[in-house]
């Protein structure tokens, strides 16, 4: 079964990678993978996947949603789910300006693009 | 038509660029164009392109080949050309490695991914 693996994050450029990364998975009728990674519990809210969930069961694909609270970074946490699940493609959102209006490229979305093991697809909110 | 356009350099990450966009747009039922840009007529031999040619003969899908010989860079007429054709998807390909054996970004991948206007998907050799 090919996999589609979502970096998520609760804001514009999160929400556009999990939609995109459902429209893929539908075309390849794959299972999705979505990874939403926690640097420290406490330090941020966990957030309320309900949403998420309601968004993944209403588009009728095959999902494993993980909440990772670990000391890596995301780049790292989403890396390794991929290769784990031996994924086919990742998908990650882009911001599209930083607060100061500068388009930067972030490091997190370097990292996942320069170590992942398979292609990754990147969208903007 | 839903339209998916390549950035081809001759060279290991634009083969394996050419072949996902090949895979891509049989997936999508896409029109494939395929983007070459020289920097300068002359400075730089200008390839011969009916090895990709062939490749996109034998593939089955309808393609279009560009040469642009302009004093842009190659990312700007990815981009340009994807915003012209209104692109649902550009493929680029990554070096794995700078010669010293780094991985970095390179700016021309920086630019695509920060500046198009529809998603990218990034592919290494």
């Amino acid at each position: 079964m090919p996999t589609v693996v979502v970096g998520y994050v609760p804001k514009p450029e999160g929400d556009a990678a999990l939609d995109k990364a459902i429209e893929e998975a539908r075309l390849r009728g794959a299972d999705l993978v979505v990874v939403h990674s926690h640097r420290e519990r406490g330090h941020e809210a966990e957030p309320d996947l309900a949403d998420v969930r309601a968004r993944l069961e209403q588009a009728g694909v095959e999902f494993d949603i993980r909440q990772l609270v670990r000391g890596f970074e995301a780049a790292e946490d989403l890396v390794s789910v991929a290769e784990s699940s031996d994924a086919d493609l990742i998908v990650i959102g882009l911001r599209r300006r930083t607060p100061v209006g500068k388009l930067i490229l972030g490091s997190n979305a370097q990292r996942v693009l320069l170590d992942a093991h398979c292609p990754v697809l990147a969208v903007k909110a």
